[in-house]
This record gives structure tokens, sequence and C-alpha cells, in this order.
């Protein structure tokens, strides 16, 4: 990316490894995330260009002296940030608060390419046993890739709100983090899945995994109908899926005295509002943050092999790496919810 | 109070039923509150005064028809909040969001007195069984009282930061609230418990009550000798025990990531930071609100009446009514940290 707007494909040097607890690995599918458009739609110009991408399954091509836990021909799902996975924190099951952490992003990652290098690779990688990537089905892999960032993002949410079975459980954005959030709801027991969102198509793939009612109101007028639907009292936890300040206001409006807002909507906010006319009042907790992806990866992938989950239905699209620009274009004007690149 | 610093002990009518669920209650012992001093510090004039005090310990002197659960003679400890304590909110612990609240507050409670009117008794008031008032030791009088608020507060915030055996706990403020969050904290197993305060007297008994450690720095110095106290970490639950602007800041420098802000000090502010900056780069979490004191009520009694904890300690003077003025001086220039006042 050059620049708002502005996506290239150029060949450029293979990454090689850096340090000895590197691997290399060959991109078999990666993808476009929502987060991208961030960038896409503000980057100041950027005459050297940064690399993009943060999503990837793929099989390792080389590994540095001091990784153990991988060799070449691996098929791996790789999250969306490199962990040591060793340190008190990721031991805590927070990889993304490692002190080595390292957030793949605009310049730092660069999986929107053939060919990436993996930091902490052994802390950082899944290996998916018994699959060659070569053969396997399409959904499959699709739903590999789901994991290493868009739904266990969406699980992250629900995992950090503590859904207990039963419970009333609303979604706040019907992108495809969010839709994830109501698979993952549903996979944790919730009773009652309340989506607001307005696009149908998307709406429809989340009452497919398991929404219960879908509200279209937003503000004031989505408030009243989330509380018309919840007896009056609001839902036992709030997944938000958006990060403006509308959605969290949203999310105030709709928990319930007692509930909890997860949030994993990249906060596009510093200040909000918490005090005794929000949050304290009424007993309502805040939670969430990046999605430590590595520490759900592994139950994920078992969930995805045995077919519990499909989470790789939010991807609506599958381009070649040539057509990435048109990709970006496609889920910025919303033709598509989440493009897919096949190497 | 007839306004800022102006408190008065007048004669006034005896309270009378007013609904069939009300309760009078005969004050065996009431107290001042360190939230009293709020109003004590900027209440505006009022011509017709504001009874004061929303603290009690009791014996039932009346009931109305619909009053199930109590009888004349009853000796009762009555929560800062009544509630119908039947509710979907009630039945989940979070009486203070009761549809039915009501917050003894100015004028709407006046606990300060001989007698008071208490509503929703069946859901409000708990019963000590086997305890005559009237003979019973000044220490065990001294820690029924404080179940009314200033220790279930604290416990609150112990209980919604979800404490678990081991774990690294920070108390922000030496108040009587903070003192009996340390209590509570060590009842649910905390492994090292910082107390931030500065006032000896008061971290004394903090350390009395469990506290391992005492930061006097507060700010950018308290943060970092709560760092160098965890590892370089922060600690797993912050009991926030002030509810001043700086008091959270600190929380959210001391909280350890994917930890939790528990906050019990009632907000003076209602925006905060709460961004990737501040929670959710880190996975913290934010709870807290007025604590339902009637959903620990059972068992802390029970707690209190076997010696296992002894709350009572916080209350280091005892006045009769007519000194309540004196009272309110004292806590207000700290010579005292919480006034008893006996009937």
């Amino acid at each position: 990316m050059y620049g708002a707007g502005d996506v290239r494909v150029e060949t450029v040097p293979e990454p090689t490894l850096q340090a000895p607890t590197d691997a290399i690995v060959r991109t078999v599918r990666a993808c476009i995330c929502g987060s991208d458009l961030h960038p896409y739609h503000s980057m100041p110009e950027l005459p050297q260009g940064a690399t993009m991408g943060h999503e990837l399954i793929g099989v390792v091509e080389e590994v540095g002296p001091q990784v153990t836990n991988f060799q070449p021909g691996d098929f791996v799902v790789v999250p969306f940030a490199a962990a040591d996975n060793t340190c008190p924190i990721c031991q805590d099951g927070f990889q993304t608060a490692c002190p080595h952490v390292n957030f793949f992003g605009p310049g730092t990652g660069g999986q929107q390419a053939e060919i990436a290098r993996i930091p902490w690779a052994d802390g950082t990688m899944v290996k998916v046993p018994g699959v060659d990537p070569a053969t396997a089905d399409e959904s499959l892999l699709k739903s590999l890739l789901a994991l290493s960032d868009v739904y266990l993002t969406g699980h992250h949410a629900a995992h950090m709100a503590g859904i207990t079975p039963g419970q009333s459980v609303t979604v706040i954005g019907d992108g495809a983090v969010g839709l994830s959030a109501v698979l993952a709801a549903v996979r944790l027991g919730a009773g009652q899945i309340i989506l607001m969102g307005r696009h149908k198509t998307r709406t429809d793939l989340g009452r497919e995994w398991g929404a219960t009612h879908v509200v279209e109101e937003r503000g004031a007028d989505g408030i009243a109908k989330v509380l018309e639907l919840t007896g009056g009292f609001g839902s036992h936890a709030v997944l938000e899926a958006v990060g403006h300040m509308p959605a969290y206001e949203q999310a105030v409006g709709v928990v319930r005295p007692g509930g909890i807002i997860s949030r994993v909507g990249v906060p596009q906010y510093e200040e909000a509002p918490v005090g005794f006319g929000s949050l304290f009042g009424k007993n309502a907790r805040l939670a969430g943050g990046p999605a430590p992806v590595r520490a759900y990866l592994e139950d994920a992938i078992k969930d995805v092999l045995d077919g519990t989950i499909d989470p790789g239905k939010v991807f609506d699209r599958t381009i070649g790496i040539e057509d990435v620009p048109a990709g970006y274009r496609a889920m910025d004007t919303r033709e598509a919810l989440k493009v897919m690149i096949r190497f």
C-alpha cells in the first residue's frame, strides 16, 4: 500500500530468516481484513510503500535453528500477532500483550504475499494435523484461514464476556467479526442472540449461524428494540464488533445491569462514558481487546476439522494475488463481506 | 444537613409505615459514611434540610401487612439500598439495580436517627440470629454495622474482580472501604496485596488485615513501585476505592494485561480512558458499581458471628446522636477513619 486507496501488487525480494526463532512460510491462502480498510481510507502517501496483510495459512518452507516445533512441509495456521507463548502473560492466555508481541500490520507483516517471515515461530504458529492443503476441500481451507483472525476475534469477544448457557447476547455489527461472534456465542450456549445489523445478506448468515433476532435499527430505536426483546432488562453480554463511539453507546444502552460489554472492534476513541450514568450505576462491566488467537487456536482447529464450526462462510469472494487491489475495493464498497486470496 | 458543612441534630416526627411492604426499625447503631462527606463539602443551602445516613443495625418495631419475614423484636442489618430481592436483576445478585431500588441518601434515608422507615423490608433487611443487641459485645455490633455498607462494598470490589487464590491484588485508597477491600481480598485467597495509601494509622490496619505491601507514592511513582513489586507485569486485580480520576489512572497503570479494575469508589467523572492506550490494548477489564450488599449479607453475617472476619475495626470513634456534627468534622479532617453512632 502506497497510500489511501493505492494498493499495488509488486515483486519484492523474498523474506529470509532474520532471527533463530523465525520461520519462512509459503502462503496457501491469505485474505483482506476489515481493519485493512482503515489505512486504505487514511494512510498518508508513502513512497516506499508498506507490505500488507496479517492472516494466512501456509506451508513451512524453512525454520531458524531455535525453532523446534516445526519442520519444512508442515501445514500451519498463523495468527495475526506473533508472541513467544512462554512468558507469564502468554501463559495467562493474553498473547497479544506478550512483551515480544509483533502485530502484523502495514509494514510489519506482509501476509498478502506468496511467502512470509514469521517471528517467534514456535510460539506463534499451530500445525494442522492430517491435512494436505494441495488436495483439501476449499471450504476447509476457508475455515482454517478464518482462524488466523476473524473467527477467533469473534470468539474472543464471546469468551471474555464469559457467556454461560441460556444467556441473552446482543452482537453489535454484522461484519465478518460480528457474524463470527454470533457463531462463537452459539458455541458457548447463548439462549438468545440478537444481531444488530442492516445488511440482509450478512444478517442472513448470522441467522444461519444461530442469531435468534435481527435488529436493523440503530441508536435509541435500536436500544428500545433490544430492551423490548429482553423483557426490558437488556442482554447479559454485548459483543461489540465495530469500534466506533455510536456502537459503544449502543452497547451501554442494551447491556443488562450486572452484564458485560465485550469489545473486539478496535476503538476509534480513547475516552468513553464509564461513570454512574453509563457503566457504574448498573454494575455493567467492560472487557475485550486484541484477540489472543494463539490461546484458542488448537481447540478451534479441532472444531473445524471435526465439522463443529464452519467459520469460513464469511469468505464470499476468492481472488488471485493479481486482483488484490480489486479485492480491497470490493470490501470497501461492501460488495464483498470478506475476500480470500488463493495462491 | 442544611447545606455544606451545616449538620444539625433535630427532633422531627417519627417515620410511619407508608407502604404495606415497609418496616419501622429502631436504630441500635448507625454511622457516618465517607460518601456523606460529598454533600458535606458541596450541598447547596436547603432551608428544609435533608435527613442523612444510610447504614444501620436495629430492632424491628413495626411491619406493614405484606411483610412476612420479620416481626417486632427482630435484630436486623439494613443495607444502604432497599430492593425487592425478587425481580430478575435481584436474582442475578445486583440488588442496587433493582427496578424498585431505593438508595438511602440525603432526604431519602435518614438512618442517622433513632428510628427509620425501611421500604421493601422483606427484600432488604437480614435478621441476625441469636444476638441480643442490648447485651452484645461492642466489637460484634461494630462488625455487624460494617456489613450495612463499608465492608460489603469492599467485598463487592473483590468479588467483581473475581479474585482467585494466589493472585496479585492492588487496593487503591486507604479509607474504610479500601481497608475493607484488603480484608475481602484476603478472604478470597489473594497471594499478594499491595495497599496504596499514605496514612500510617490506616495502612497499619491494612497490614493487620493482610496487606503484604504498602505503597505510599502516587501517580507515576506509585505505578512504578507496584510494577516493581509484580515482576513488571502489574496486578491481576485492582480494587479502586477512591472514585477520582487520578485513582482511575493509577488503576490503569498497575493492572496486568488481561487483569481487571474493579471500582467501588463512586466515580467523580463520567468519561475516562478505555481505548487502545489504556484498557483495550492490554485486554484489561473494568467492573464495579454500587455494592449489592443484600446479595452478600447472609454469608457475611455468618462470617462475623463465627469470628472469621472483624470488619468493625474501621470504626475508631463512637459518639452519641448529639455529637453527629462533630463526627462529620472528625471524618472530614481525617481525625477519625469512620465514626459510629450509639443510640
